[in-house]
């Protein structure tokens, strides 16, 4: 998916909210637990009665990962099930990958082509040629982590190379790449002071914004330093929408907390464009 | 294991040899494709060749994950006979991964309850909170990517933030970390120089270097500055061994390779405890 038709789909549904299906077999409804595949089951129930109200989904890799094989099934079902049934969707294997080249190539490979996710994200440590071979890959896109969610941004992240934090080297560095246009970037929302120093050196570029919820982020702020004149967010939601409720009911108690969301951004993006 | 039984291994079989399957399909011998499962036969084959000369094998997951579902069949195969027929042999998921909390506590499980590894490599770039649920696991090791054998190494790991590197700041916070004695750290053979710094903040600490081989590294000089009183290195080769030849012959001839990397061991060993 281009860029252009991930900002036209977000005019259209007046929504630049991503849902994050980080699925916890300990946390979804008992009765889907009979079902051949729990974790399927789950996400097309929350996909089908929240697709007409955000742009974006986001598994976790990791959350797969932990039921091994079956997860990793689980994981393609839904991404097959996203890609044919709702083609308009943006999807991002949340996967954190990076490694030196021929294997960053073997990563890009898993999730653009096996996969076929629209972008995966990608840790930065590893600097160019860990992240090169992800941009190499026309219509998708490498989410760079570059301030995250959690306490630990503080540990490295925020630290000072000479007068600039090295999370700013790493928006500063990664646009010399080659492909760069094919970037987005990861910035916590609970972060949402350092939105305005983050534009000035990435002016236009999508942030992936994670922590508005359960993480304690507030969506007003991030907006008001991160809004680009292309929209330029994506703001995700996690646990917050997919576990509502845990009943039989569970998918419209999504639904519900997604249209709050969605709702809230309408009025953004109204107030945005007058 | 414990690093106590990982230190006897490597005095027992003279060697502190880890072995990579990094297996692409496209360079394994022609005739193993017509197997019902290629990379497996091939990491058997190698392993059964090799064992009595290392005390590591180290699959990294993107060789697998490029593969979908059957690459994660492949990797759960070879780890399962791994720990069903050489349980001395350590065993380290080569996954770089790392997320927030709740997420690093997905993957753990992934790796050290589901498929069972010794050990998963880990990068730094979001601190304390997305290392520990890691670090949780009794006898498991977490192997922190500090310095990477890569180019791309120098873009943000060889900044200075005051006085200090960025590697050696994720070296040294590292160690204040709970359970840090379950910690490990990547060192690229390519930076073999800086082992005397490294060994002053962390000197006992285990160190997997990658890097010798194809990338260039040197062993004697990786050792000269990098072996600790207990040993404290795992020098890992891939492509230098497993891909040795591609015929019928493949596993003989990674044998000899891997042979000539465990006698230069033997020699370094005897002359470092005499």
């Amino acid at each position: 998916m281009t860029t252009q038709q991930l900002v036209a789909e977000i005019h259209k549904k007046n929504s630049f909210l991503c849902i994050g299906l980080d699925v916890d077999m300990t946390k979804i409804p008992a009765h889907l637990l009979q079902q051949e595949d729990p974790i399927f089951a789950f996400n097309k129930a929350i996909i089908d009665a929240t697709n007409h109200l955000c742009v974006a989904y986001k598994p976790n890799t990791a959350f797969y990962e932990a039921y091994g094989i079956k997860g990793w099934i689980s994981l393609q079902k839904t991404i097959a099930y996203l890609n044919k049934n709702y083609p308009e969707i943006f999807t991002i294997a949340d996967a954190k990958r990076g490694d030196i080249g021929n294997t960053s190539t073997m990563y890009a490979k898993a999730f653009f082509e096996d996969l076929a996710f629209d972008s995966v994200t990608v840790a930065p440590y590893m600097g160019k040629d860990s992240v090169e071979p992800f941009l190499a890959f026309e219509d998708k896109h490498t989410i760079l982590l570059a301030l995250t969610s959690n306490v630990g941004a503080f540990d490295f992240q925020t630290k000072k190379i000479n007068d600039h934090e090295v999370y700013q080297h790493v928006l500063e560095t990664s646009k010399s790449w080659k492909n760069s246009e094919n970037l987005m970037y990861v910035v916590g929302a609970t972060k949402a002071t350092y939105f305005k120093e983050i534009r000035k050196i990435i002016p236009t570029s999508f942030l992936l914004v994670p922590g508005v919820g359960a993480q304690g982020g507030n969506l007003q702020e991030v907006c008001k330093y991160g809004l680009s004149e292309n929209i330029g967010l994506l703001v995700n939601s996690s646990r917050g929408i997919i576990y509502a409720a845990n009943d039989e009911n569970f998918a419209n108690a999504a639904a519900a907390k997604a249209k709050e969301l969605q709702q809230q951004m309408a009025g953004i993006l109204a107030s945005n464009a007058s």
